[in-house]
Formats: C-alpha cells, structure tokens, sequence
C-alpha cells in the first residue's frame, strides 16, 4: 500500500481516469447508497457498463427502481464530475476508487465500504494498526482526560487513532494521538469544503498533518443528522477496534460501537462513575460484553494478531499489535523466530545474547502469544 | 428454618445439650479446622467418639497428626465450654450446630462450612435471599453513597444485607440496609466478646436489632489478620451473590469476591473512575467477568432462582428472587400460576381481572423469566 502524497503519483490520481470519473459520477448520485452501486457493478462489471446498461437491464438489479434509473440516466446533469476534481485538486485532497492500492485495506472488507473516498493528508500502511476512541460531545473533564491519555498513549506505542472530530471526545482524542507524535485520522460527516464544526478547521489542517481527513462525500455536501451515523460506519471499519470513553444514553458513540460489534471489531470502554450520566453508555456497554479499558495495555491485550503483517515505514513487519509492546532486545528476539519451528540455540546465535537472557524472553514471548514453544527446544511464531 | 429468638426454645438451646458441648469442645480447639473437623466426624459419626476415639484412629483421619491429637486429648483444659455457654447466655448470644434447623442452609453447602455459628440477634429463613457488600475501609464518598444507596435499596427490595462491620463500605452497607428498614447480618472476624474496631460496638448492637451479628470464633477470640480471610468465606458463603463497592488492589474485599466464586456464588462490582485507586479492583473485577452494578436492578436481575423456596414472614414464599421486583397484581397473577401446565382462562378466573390485563402481566412475568408460555393457551411457571 504506497502512500498517498508521494508527489508524481498524486499528481496523477489528481488527474482522474474515465473509470474514476464514472465511478465518481455514480457514487455521488443521490439515491444510490454503496450497497446498491456493488450490486450494480456486480452486475454490469464496471461503472461506465452500469451508466449505459437499458433501463430495464437495470430495474433487474435489487434494489434498483424507476428513481434509481432515473438518477442514473440523469447522471451527468446531477454530478458535476470536472468541479469535484477541480476542487479537490486545488484543495489537495486525493480521490481514492475502492480498487487503488491506497483504499485502506480494512475497510474494503466491509460490505457497504464507500467505493469512493476523499482523502487530505495522507494514508499510510501503518494505520491498519488503528483504534477509534469516540463519546460524546458533552463530556466531562473526566473523559476529556481519559481520552487525551489513552489516544496519547495508543499514538505512542504506534497506533493510529481515528475518530469524528466532533467536539468533546472527538477532538481530545485527535489532540491527544498528535501530542504523542503519533498518527490520527478523521472521518468527517460532511464533504471537505463543510468542516463542522466550523471551529475545527484548524484541527482538520493539523490533523492532516499528522494522518488524514477523510469523507466519503463530495467537497460541497453540507453536513446532515443523518450522515453521521453513516460516518460511524466508517470510523469503526478503519479500526481494529473502537473505544467509547464516555457516552450518555443514546449517545452517537453507542451507535459506532454497535456497528463495531456487527463488523466483528472489538468493542472496549472505559468504565465510569454510576453517578455520571456521561458515563451511563459506556458502563452498560460494559455489561453487556464490552472490554473494560483501564489502561492502554488493556487496548493492546485485545487487538491481537493482524489479517496480514503490516510493513512499517521504518522497515520492520507487524504480525500482532502485541509487538508495540516489545522492548529492543524482545523484538531482536522475535526477529529471530519464524513461522516454523526454530531451534532455540540458533536463535541464542543469531541474537549474540546470552542463554539464558535469550530463554527468559521467549517465556516473555510466550506469555503476550506471540510464539508458541514446540518442545523445549524448539519455537516458532504464532 | 425457625427464629432464633422465639422464647422458650432459645432458653433450652442456652441449656446446649452434651452433644452440642462436645461440638463445641472440638470445634474451639486449636489446630482444628472445619475440614478436618468434617472428616473426624464422617469417620466416627459424632463428637463423643470422636473425643473418645484412641490415637491410632485418629491418626488414620486425612491432615490429622500427632499435634491434633495432643489437642483432642486436652480438650477439656484447652476449651473452656462451661465458661463459653455460661458467657452466651449472659449475652444473650444463641449457639447454632450445623444440624440445627436455624443454620444458614446457604452455608451449610460449603465444604469448610463452620460446624459451630454464635449468634446475636435473629435469623430468620427470609436471610436466605442475601447479597453481600464488601469493600475496602479506606472509602471515597462515592463509594460509601453507592454502599449505602444500594444496601437501602436491597432492603426496601427484601434482600438481606451481609457485610463484614468494618470501616469504610462495610458500616455503610449494614447502615444503608437499616436505613431502609431490612434485615442485615454481619460477621466477625472475632468473637463476640471482642467486637473490632471497637467504635462498632453501638452498631453491632443496631445489627443485632436488625438482623444478626454472627461469628465462628469463640466470645474471648481476639482479631488476628488471619481470621479475616477466614471470616470472608461465611459472608460470600450466606450470600446468593457478592458485591464490591471499591477495592484497591490487593484489597480484602477481592478475596471473598475470589471465595464467592470458588463457592459458584454470583460477584458483582460497581465500576468506578479508572483514576480513582479505590475502583481499581473493581473495574479489575468486571474485566475479569464480574457482572457489573450500575442500579439495585442489576442485582436482582443476576439472583435468579432460589435452590428452595423460602417462606416469608407474610406467608407467601419466594421461588425467584425475580419475584421481589413485582407489584401486587403481578403477584397475584403469578400466584395463580402453578408448576403444572395451567390454563390462561383459569388464571383469568382466578384473578378475577381483566383477560386483557392478565394477558400483558403474563408476557411481563415471561420477560422477567418467572414463567413460561407452553402453547398460546397454557403456562407454567419455572
């Protein structure tokens, strides 16, 4: 997955293809939701096929009906493909097709995945490993700092946090990864050009910086109340797992975490007062199955091992996010164990530690399941 | 299970027959625990063989060596029963054996059950719907209001409160139970005769008004830091769960919360600030699978059904703790109810309501699951 700002190619992807182009203009049609625009390319196999597929060819697929086709055949007067890539171009923000190598690789896994993504900042291999720490926008100093920490924390043990942007929890969370000199990403609720809330353009500016903003919508759309539970489809698709820190009944936070659930993502909340209705959500959440989250190690404890090893900017690969955890001589370690079975004197040779120090940190090992011990005298990673 | 202080039968059991002297004689002495004392007497049959049994046989009991044995044959000079027995009747402080119909049967379940109780006050078969509230004696306000708060509401909700009288959560719990004018039990790590802190002394007296004041040690034993943990297993041991207001790490409190689950008690906890120190336990507690408390609700939700049914001083009996939370028509419309498939129109009948309103209590009685629906014309109840 290369990034998304290496000069030329941005250059080029700025420069859209006809393929791009047709997507964009179906994507961007009103009516047509990311579930129906799959069943059409299903169906037709690319987007300029579905724009020029006969009505009644179309009516076949489900969920398409005569205001569908209507909107299809009214594309070209309904999307204005030139001014959106004439926006994002002057605006910096990259438009990213499902296919390209950049689309972040957890989110295509989703069947409602936006075929379509707006991205400023960029998106690098690294944020696969990501948290997204969400809660209310009417929080306490409690949550404020809890937030704050833990996105801090997660930023510096290599994790990338995603959130809304939202005030409140949002926004500490954001503040936080970036004091921690790690990476955040924002998913907005509204096209780039309608940062809400106003006051956050700003923090959208730093924020793709130090990660990225992203919208599945287009430059000019305004933000809606129901957009944003669309958004927190995204914001959980993006992470491994997502983390409410402080959320009242009904809260928008609760909604994420249930489409975390439906996604097979893992749910965490920080517990809280009883006394505090801030805190209502996240303590039932609890209840009902949610990871109690006390500290940052208890984030990393759930994440586990990764789909695929992701390759980090410094070299290095990532199986499982208990390797953020390891100290210097606990990765030289692990480097020195593979996948199959591996004596444990070639791995004390090619450590150049001594013996025992080698065998006290594969019990280490062992112990955070990141290799298994074969017999006593051979491991292998897990 | 009758009072203990119904009148003529307290003042002969004050009068403890030779049988009960020999309980006591054995269970007061040195070296021997509950376990052991269980053994000798599944080995002998009763105490009077047991005390007259020779060396050799005893020495074929399982942890029974030559110190027991020593100790079995000074059991007249070590234990003092004549001065025990003379200073409960003085005290007005009743001693139950196992075999008596007054003993806890909830405690009679466990394998190291005490074989000897003193007790002050009543107990009365209603303490067999009983949830423990145990936490550290270093108590913020919020967890001395959340003790309090809940241990009133249990008590308005007929549970019996047992706690352990001592600072912090535990006088919070045993007040909060009075304050709602229920019953409350507590249980000494001592005897009676030397209450600890002493400042308790007025309210082991409210306690023993209000309920009871129970120890396994004798009158003149004083407090030792091993007899806590000790006394913990009869409060987690009388109790149908066990709930923790706070708990640091390493706090007492965890310990009868890890008895209560050795014990297949339910554990409970109230989550708190995962930057108050107080919480720490807790919040371990329920990431470690303790149900957690937010209201008095999500405790009687987790009682469920009774071993037995208990009679209730009103006359009606408890299957279900389930049933506590019901208003009077629900009641009557579960009354009608038996174990055996009924007819909906003959519960009609007997309620002499409307088909209507008994057809919305049934589904209320199903969803608390008090009931259940055979076909759409019978019922049973659980």
């Amino acid at each position: 997955m290369a990034g998304l700002n290496d000069g030329t190619s941005t250059a080029q992807r700025r420069e859209i293809s006809s393929a791009t182009a047709d997507t964009l203009r179906l994507a961007m049609l009103p009516g047509i939701g990311p579930r129906t625009l799959s069943l059409l390319l299903e169906c037709f196999g690319d987007p300029a096929s579905v724009l020029a597929a006969p009505d009644h060819q179309l009516a076949s697929v489900h969920g398409v009906g005569p205001k569908v086709i209507q909107s299809i055949r009214s594309a070209d007067d309904l999307v204005d493909v030139r001014s959106i890539v004439n926006w994002c171009a002057r605006e910096r923000v990259d438009i990213v097709c499902d296919d390209h190598e950049s689309y972040p690789r957890l989110l295509a896994d989703l069947p409602d995945a936006p075929p379509i993504l707006f991205v400023h900042g960029d998106a690098v291999a690294e944020d696969e490993i990501a948290v997204a720490i969400v809660g209310t926008r009417h929080a306490t100093t409690y949550g404020l700092k809890q937030a704050e920490h833990l996105a801090y924390s997660l930023a510096r043990a290599g994790v990338t946090v995603i959130s809304g942007m939202a005030r409140g929890i949002d926004a500490a969370a954001h503040e936080g990864a970036m004091a921690g000199g790690g990476r955040t990403i924002a998913v907005l609720g509204s096209g780039h050009g309608e940062i809400y809330p106003s006051e956050h353009e700003g923090l959208s500016k730093a924020i793709a910086a130090h990660g990225a903003v992203i919208s599945e919508y287009p430059p000019y759309a305004k933000p809606r109340a129901g957009m944003f539970p669309q958004r927190n489809r995204i914001i959980a698709g993006l992470s491994l797992a997502t983390l409410v820190i402080e959320a009242p009944d009904r809260s928008g936070a609760l909604i994420t975490a249930r489409i975390a659930m439906e996604q097979n993502r893992e749910v965490l909340a920080v517990p809280g007062p009883v006394t505090s209705r801030a805190s209502r959500g996240c303590n039932q959440l609890i209840r009902d199955g949610a990871k109690l989250v006390q500290t940052v190690d208890d984030i990393l404890e759930e994440l586990g091992p990764m789909r695929a090893p992701v390759q980090t900017t410094d070299g290095s690969e990532i199986r499982n996010v208990a390797e953020l955890q390891l100290n210097e001589l606990e990765r030289k370690v692990l480097d020195a164990i593979e996948s199959e079975s591996t004596p444990i004197d070639r791995v004390i040779e090619t450590c150049e530690l001594p013996a025992q120090r080698v065998i006290a940190i594969i019990s280490v090992l062992e112990m955070r399941r990141l290799i298994r011990r074969l017999s006593g005298q051979y491991v292998s990673r897990i």
